[in-house]
């Protein structure tokens, strides 16, 4: 995706309008460091000292094993061992101990936050084997975690006792791809990034983009109804997802894989496991509409004086930019500041501003879409809007723009800790809750600049174009007082303001306890009910969710 | 929405690359008659003339009432009378054989397809008041059919015995609107084009548009996940639709309304009542994402040789209009030839062609849109992948160009009767089908000129971008010999192409009976689990469906 924007002309533009007094409109000068250019590729992904995490049952001391679901026994190992054939399909540390290193990158998460005591993985190589299976484990009671590229960031893909791990990793081929229609359907094993590479051969995009792309697998994205940096402009997997192909813990194949747009022909079945979290079946395949690339992309970041004037903004972006805007950010004067203070490179405006965005537009004209970018920001500029502002020139000042923006997680935990909300919150209220948050905290004397204070800074950022805030509470170290003033005060004030509890990153087993929060007694049981009439001995990923 | 398309310079700049010795692009010349411009606004509307169609029980002899049901009595029309209170609320010929006549609307499809025999007819005014009904119903098994603007195909939204109707037209109103997301909260009852026209004036669109919006109900849009002309920009209502409010058979209120973009906790059941046509529940309030209304739009209309040719086309279309492209359809040398014949209008293109396109853009800067729509015709007459076109000049011309697409469904019944079919075939087979039921017809010696004849022609033309064929084949009478020559050849040949025998407009009662080609008895199993999950009882909209 070639970068070609046009600051040059716009600022001479600019300075015809006499916008340039006030307005210091001019090519962004962040130095790009290796540093921060990793950020951008590596997004939510920072790097965890810690050899390994410790065990989620001493996390979560209450939890017990359901006494429901059996033992996992020789026979059990060798039955799967004649099943799958392969010796690469079975990792098995239930008869061969010498195994129980191989299978920790199973058992743990990315985040080396949770980690469970899992003694066997299987890979199988197809969806009549994952059929094989299921129906296996089901007849015999035996728990299992679906799990692809194990990226999540609530411990949905990893086990809590020993669930047998179900990886599925080697189902990861592309199946179809029509050139015409932009129609894929691919194994749910295949990694986001690969098959995006695919695409754009093609001259096509996955309708999806996360910092976990080189890892994660789409048939995951699809169970986690991922969200993302694409979905303001090419909408939810509810609506791109064409078809599925999913195993039910009976061993039923759910053969919903279809690649048409339009399809009346009774339940819309597939959308249950959208965001199931592998809780009433595996997803084995995936067929989705697939956009059209984009040639040609542009990024802006602005200063403003209040988050009121960011909602003019991005009304006003909405509006001009319209059918190109596909990225709207926010981020308050504390994550700029982090970011600013932990790696200490030039910041893209000189002065301070409370409020900062990023815009990102992507078409299929560069010299309409500069100029599209171009009158908007005159325009924004002109009416106060916005203070201040840069535009990138090519595409390395687009990754460093965006480093602005993605850096924030990584910083937020660099003191020692960080308490992370995940919420969307409708646009209005959006940002209260960090003013609100950030005066409790001050109140109850936890914030200060030295080590006696627990809290080094509240954050507030995040995709303010789909109304999802990340609210991160910086710490030095975690401290009960700190999750005394935060809990449950975040959670009651986003049931008071109608908000989500979890926005784009599920519940796992970090927010199982507060779905009630976002959700009613009466749709809790409704969902109960859909998981009862699927995975009625509860086999699948069992202790989280709802 | 103001047309504003650049023919003018565009024929210059044609002239000077000397492309329109082959490729005359020129200003459309079609007459715009009140009847063409009637049958834009219009669309599927035809009018029909008899005063009342034939009891649906007479056409399917085979239906008997389901013996589970209860027969309404004077007690039950009480209850309803005290609980809704309004006698706005009740239209009874139960106990008021007078009332006959105002029932008979409620009765009936606007088709005059089919008809039922309900007696009475219920128009609760609230949530609670639905449910109130529901409960009563099911604890009374007493059947029911949801209607909305009741302008459906299949006979989805009439009674087909004496179930109660209860029809959502008084619950009407916007409940919310946020100018800055364009998330829009609206009672089910809500007429489309009005809640369009509210948006309008926002600077929003609701994001579905059909030839029904005159009458359609936003919950009955969302009950059959209806597709129409933006699906192409603005995908499906699984997509947009943020919430919705529903009750269930047993008066359970499902709270699911909500207004934000990500919400990933738990199972999006919501999804389950998209398109599920009133089977489970009824839809008592949608809330939606509305997309910013475009300022810009154009049209052009041309000729190509083949299939392969318009394929391409398409192609190109979305790889140069990308984003700003808003419908793609396709029309064959048949269609076009049969709205001439009927009409009489002198043709956008003078010269014949094997088939037609017509795209349409939409975006933000007339200018812009309308340099990409030269640029984009300029090269695929370049290519010789289009043989001949014309541009509207202003929106009547746009009128008058979608009126020969828009005029096919009329124009098709207009010599005694139509066999239709509305498919979704993989874009490649796309036209298949058409060439492959002409050729059937003639073989049979059905097709011809004079009386004698029972086919005056097979069309093909539909949703091109959507994939969607609309298949139709004019008779001068219905005819066994036909439909035996036409069923169930074309749902077998749908079914060897992994097509959908009902690409939009749904199941209802008439292809209740013919899911088994798009669906596999398994998932026809899964659809039933769900249908017996939430109606055990089976009073929701009987008869129909799966």
């Amino acid at each position: 995706m070639a970068a070609r924007s046009r600051v040059a002309p716009m600022l001479r533009r600019l300075e015809r309008t006499g916008l340039t007094a006030r307005c210091r409109l001019s090519p962004v000068q962040v130095p790009v460091s290796g540093r921060c250019i990793a950020a951008v590729s590596s997004r939510h992904f920072t790097a965890c000292p810690q050899r390994n995490a410790k065990f989620t049952t001493e996390m979560y001391p209450d939890l017990k094993k359901d006494p429901r679901f059996a033992q996992l026994t020789e026979e059990h190992v060798k039955h799967f061992k004649d099943l799958l054939g392969s010796s690469a399909a079975v990792i098995d540390a239930v008869t061969d101990s010498s195994a129980s290193e191989d299978i920790e990158p199973f058992n743990e998460d990315w985040m080396k936050k949770y980690r469970g005591h899992c003694k066997l993985v299987l890979k199988p190589g197809s969806t009549e084997e994952v059929s094989k299976i299921l129906k296996y484990c089901n007849d015999n009671k035996l728990a299992v975690v679906p799990q692809g590229g194990n990226t999540g960031l609530v411990g949905g893909s990893v086990p809590v006792f020993d669930e047998i791990v179900i990886n599925m990793s080697r189902m990861n081929q592309v199946r179809f791809f029509d050139e015409v229609s932009g129609t894929l359907v691919v194994d749910a094993g295949a990694i986001l990034e690969v098959v995006d590479h695919f695409l754009a051969e093609k001259g096509y995009i996955f309708p999806l983009d996360l910092g976990a792309k080189g890892s994660c697998h789409v048939g995951g994205n699809v169970a986690t109804n991922a969200g993302g940096l694409r979905l303001l402009r090419y909408g939810s997997l509810h609506g791109s997802v064409l078809g599925l192909e999913a195993v039910l813990p009976d061993g039923t194949i759910v053969d919903d894989l279809s690649r048409l747009r339009k399809n009346n022909t009774g339940y819309d079945l597939k959308q249950l496991f959208i965001g199931a979290e592998g809780t009433i079946g595996i997803i084995t395949g995936v067929s989705i509409n697939c956009p059209q690339r984009s040639q040609a992309m542009n990024v802006a970041f602005f200063g403003l004086e209040s988050y009121e004037k960011a909602q003019q903004a991005f009304r006003e972006a909405k509006s001009q930019l319209s059918e190109i805007l596909s990225a709207f950010e926010l981020m308050d004067r504390n994550s700029i500041a982090l970011v600013d203070r932990v790696h200490g490179h030039k910041k893209p405006l000189e002065d301070e501003h409370p409020f900062y965005c990023l815009i990102e537009t992507s078409g299929s004209n560069s010299e309409h879409d500069s100029e599209k970018l171009e009158a908007f920001l005159e325009d924004v500029m002109g009416k106060e809007i916005v203070t201040d502002g840069v535009v990138a020139q090519d595409e390395t000042q687009i990754k460093a723009l965006w480093a602005w923006r993605e850096g924030i997680p990584e910083v937020s935990a660099h003191f020692g800790g960080v308490y992370k909300y995940d919420v969307s919150i409708p646009l209005k209220q959006l940002y209260e809750l960090v003013d609100d948050a950030r005066a409790r905290i001050n109140e109850a004397g936890l914030l200060g600049d030295t080590d006696e204070y627990p809290v080094v800074d509240v954050l507030g950022y995040g995709h303010m174009g789909d109304s999802n805030l990340h609210l991160n509470v910086a710490v030095r170290r975690y401290d009960a007082k700190v999750e005394k003033v935060l809990e449950p005060f975040v959670y009651e004030w986003i049931a008071k303001h109608q908000g989500s509890i979890s926005a784009e990153h599920g519940l796992g087993i970090a927010k199982k306890k507060y779905i009630g929060y976002s959700r009613t007694d009466s749709m809790i049981g409704l969902m109960k009910q859909i998981k009862n009439l699927y995975d009625p001995n509860g086999i699948m990923n069992p202790y989280k969710y709802i």
